[in-house]
């Protein structure tokens, strides 16, 4: 992780798996993180924290249990704390993630898919 | 200010003014804002919080008392807290801004730049 510019495309260069948020900033207490995703996540919530997404590339569907959110590049949204969600993509997308440092990628879910975040 | 999916460039034409940045989504406790900037800003700093910086559009440098960032669109920066700080652009830049909810944009300078922050 770096203390400097943060170039997220260069960023994006340096890993390959799906699922499991790298991390490239810190806000004071709050991570920002970058996650290539492809195919469907497992449906979780997070009880603690509100969870945005940003797209950077690709198209993005956030499931929620009443409706689909489809986010484009140039495109955030928020999900609230406690609010189930599934994201999935069909094609491969690149994100761009912020929350609080800590926060579990599965949130109460856990699971094989449960990623520990690395810097890069 | 929308609570579902918010579209950068959208946002981004609903407003010209320079120097004020513009609420689009909260996070917890934290704000995004979208702002415009062209020419140079105060000298200033934030005592309390980090403040991130992503360009979208156009060239910033973020002028530090011992040297110049300079970011392009898809490049972050966070300059931490009580770090004095002079955002400069010759053209117009579009940039995203993340902190906590109630910074001053002018931080501990004030000023005529000071900008209420309006939803939009």
């Amino acid at each position: 992780m770096s203390t400097d510019v943060v170039d997220l495309g260069e960023k994006f260069d340096l890993f390959r798996e799906h699922w499991s948020p790298k991390l490239v900033a810190r806000l004071n207490d709050y991570e920002v993180k970058l996650v290539k995703v492809q195919g469907e996540f497992v449906w979780h919530s997070h009880e603690e924290t509100d969870e945005l997404f940003l797209v950077i590339e690709g198209t993005l569907t956030i499931q929620l249990r009443d409706r689909d959110v489809t986010l484009e590049p140039g495109q955030l949204f928020v999900v609230p704390r406690g609010v189930e969600h599934c994201p999935r993509a069909d094609v491969e997308v690149k994100a761009l993630l912020l929350e609080p440092a800590g926060v579990v990628n599965t949130g109460n879910a856990g699971g094989e898919l449960t990623a520990r975040v690395e810097p890069i």
